[in-house]
């Protein structure tokens, strides 16, 4: 039952394979949903949107999440902000969180702890983990990603089977 | 040659209405440019859309930039930042910029002091002044603004007649 | 097994009082030691104390922690920041961990989640609840107070009687 | 008339070093004074110490100042805080101010941007440049320092002969 939601303006992007293998690993299973967000279209720039109204019943349905975004002006991306605008404040109900950010270099690694996670929390998420950055060309192999699963796992809710 | 930026998804509204009297008051004329981002419509999911870039280039043009956003999420808009997003690191080559926010309260005032200024700081604006919040039911009439316009209005270019 | 510590310059402080109570209102007693920072004195200059080591120590032995701070210059003091500057990157490895800060007014609300929170992250704490900011006058009878409990308590380890 | 603050627990410092240097590049001149915040010993633990304030009386006689730090916990330590703890708010009353960090790696980059100059610009300073982080094993040589110093340079008030 986790759900990711990736925030690229590129659609099957880098990016949304890094939640994908994220959300797996942390969950043991690939996750339920994903929501491209970029698919979602026009629809976002208003309110009321049929598509997003699904991806936000998905999101909310979940048991855990990963929220994804490559680094932008050094932060989160507008288009990933523009879906999180349609929550409203503790929305989420605590629903358990891993947010994580791609970027090209080092240099921005604490944008995921000190832009997209407090986002994240004013919609109601718990993050119990602390953020994740990984460097885009190297994701899947970085010695960083296997330490931070080993302590961000046992914060996903058990699978029954 | 001040040009303002209004990051509210609704058209015409008291963000943008607090940035012109702002622009106004910090130079002593009226913006001589408003881009209200949601008239750019669905061009800023993409890139290379020909409103938007029209509307960047009034932007690279200006002498001084006011910045507006209302609060969403305890952070500056989604659509707000489509529209940062579309710039280069830098580009802004240290145009004097003045971060505002309105909020429906004061438990955001920190935001954009926190949480805008490093965007515009990343695309290279040069913020000599304090970031500006303002509480919406009265912005123009918070004692706050005239304290603010004091100090901020001599980071102000002079106009040349 | 609560651990409170306080970062108040001013020994018994209303911040001391605020995350005593909080402490005992999460987890349904008293905390077990509460760390007075001020009181650990010079030894916080420099490394090696032993009444700093007996400090950590206790910190360190904690099942859970609410780490408490006045709002200085927008943020926690510098008197907090001298004793978490003690601590090793991850060295608390997990603790569920409750951020809070008191100011004098709400323009600070948003400094506990954007300042306190990640320092504590990156020594280790895991943040699962969202952080507490009280107006320190009114902190017993604030409204708020009593729906953060709700939400925040259930990140507390049970007791074993 | 640049004054240089610098927060490392280390006296003479690798900090202090790039910061002098610093200080000379932008202004053409040694700085006038360095205040090396952990000379002040345990006055800074409380209020109205002499020394405090002969240093605090140095930083606000400059016509601008350079302000570094090592980076503890991902953020400025401890010991600078306490010093910043000792202004009021607005204090400094618009001096032309730079925040440096320097650190291990590049991860910690977005630190003073995001933390240090929040605390800068709320006790008065005037912020107009980019925040500066730099690795410390290679800081006087590093590529971005003599970017940055063309960027910075220009808001460094004149010296008058």
């Amino acid at each position: 039952m986790t759900v990711v939601v990736v925030g690229n303006p590129k659609p099957m992007s880098r990016t949304r394979a890094a939640a994908e293998l994220i959300a797996h690993e942390l969950s043991g299973r690939a996750p339920t949903a994903v929501i491209d967000v970029v698919d979602l279209g026009a629809g976002l720039l208003g309110w009321g949107d049929p598509k997003v109204a699904e991806a936000k019943a998905t999101v909310l349905g979940a048991d855990s999440l990963v929220v994804a975004s490559p680094t932008f002006k050094a932060t989160y991306t507008g288009l990933l902000k523009l879906f999180l605008d349609q929550f409203g404040q503790g929305e989420l109900g605590g629903i358990p969180t891993f947010p994580v950010m791609l970027g090209a270099g080092l240099q921005h690694a604490l944008a995921p702890e000190l832009t997209l996670r407090p986002v994240l929390v004013e919609i109601g998420a718990s993050c119990p983990a602390p953020s994740l950055y990984l460097v885009d060309s190297e994701y899947a192999t970085a010695p960083e990603l296997a330490i931070w699963l080993e302590s961000a796992r046992k914060f996903v809710p058990a699978v029954t089977p």
